[in-house]
């Protein structure tokens, strides 16, 4: 019977629950498989099953895109969250196609940037603050964009980067809907929801693109 | 003694090694958490130890790179990777601040973006393709540099996106000592190494940056 009962513990340490991958965990996928898995498995989902998405759940992926890189740590991004569909039409405008995508999401992220920034000058750190162009608000605004899809996609949600600007006659209806500041303009809008699984991942690698040292 | 060994075999339970947080992963952090704990854990990287990286691990981070979103999937990106530290002071210009961090890297990846598309009209599918502007190139570019400097966050590398795109004065230099075409541009320098651990995440969460419906 002792033996038996060792035969099973061995069988258990056999199945390999209590192998170690490395010293804290137990059969885990490592972090970087888990994060490079979701960054090769996020793809433009448009397909939305309806089912609602917590606020508590919009809120995790936007302190995921809060914590893009920022030129200067400038740190731009604003965020509108929209989910009255009866507003759709008037903010996004008949002409936008992806008003039906929209409409079927739990939820729909307006990407906002502040194309200023107020502070002194670089070369006199001890001057009165001055409001000039952020030069790199754009970048900054796609890293953030980006970080939201990933963290969608990692907690088994579905969204999809829909441009507004640089196109005026997408962004300029928004900006005048959702009553931005002059100096903030919406960048992408980013429908988000449950995915039905009709939408997979491309792949896109292709390493004629890398070059070594020139072109 | 049969008792003993069961008391054992509880324990082993009991400690939680066959506990199961999902069907797949005994006791193992979810893809989520490994996924977010990534963005969050992400850090500009000024601070390298010398040690090398493998070019199979650059590889590996050039294909989250080009798992990017690509407006109109043009994937306008081009990496080129360079190592011959006694080429970076021609390459970057003696102005540019971040010399010194460039030299200390294992590599310094240059994001680079085709500004054009070839392609038929888009009223006109059937028609002759035509070289035109793409105007998201920067957004797509952005996008790909954030995958870049999560997927060496998460195998534990470290990385610092330094702008070169929109300043002539940064990217020209380059453009020119890289052999890049008329119509591809530099868009950001990605020193890559090993991280000495002095550089840490800033916490970025701003709820009032948060808002619904309308600003």
């Amino acid at each position: 019977m002792k033996k038996s009962i060792l035969l099973i513990t061995a069988a258990l340490l056999a199945a390999g629950c209590c192998d170690t991958v490395n010293d804290e965990q137990p059969m885990c996928p490592t972090t970087a498989e888990a994060t490079i898995s979701t960054i090769m498995n996020r793809k433009s989902v448009r397909s939305f099953t309806g089912e609602a998405v917590a606020d508590s759940t919009i809120t995790q992926l936007l302190r995921a895109a809060m914590a893009a890189p920022s030129g200067r740590n400038i740190q731009p991004w604003h965020y509108v969250v929209l989910r009255d569909t009866t507003r759709y039409t008037a903010i996004f405008g008949e002409s936008n196609f992806n008003l039906p995508i929209f409409k079927a999401a739990a939820a729909v992220v307006v990407f906002c940037a502040d194309t200023t920034v107020t502070a002194p000058p670089r070369d006199n750190p001890q001057a009165e603050a001055v409001t000039r162009p952020n030069g790199l608000w754009r970048d900054d605004l796609g890293a953030s964009t980006e970080n939201f899809l990933l963290a969608a996609e990692a907690v088994g949600l579905g969204a999809v980067w829909t441009a507004l600007y640089p196109y005026p006659e997408r962004y300029m209806p928004v900006k005048e809907a959702l009553l931005l500041p002059d100096n903030v303009v919406p960048y992408c809008a980013v429908p988000l929801g449950v995915p039905t699984g009709n939408d997979q991942p491309k792949d896109k690698w292709k390493p004629e693109r890398v070059h070594y040292e020139r072109w």
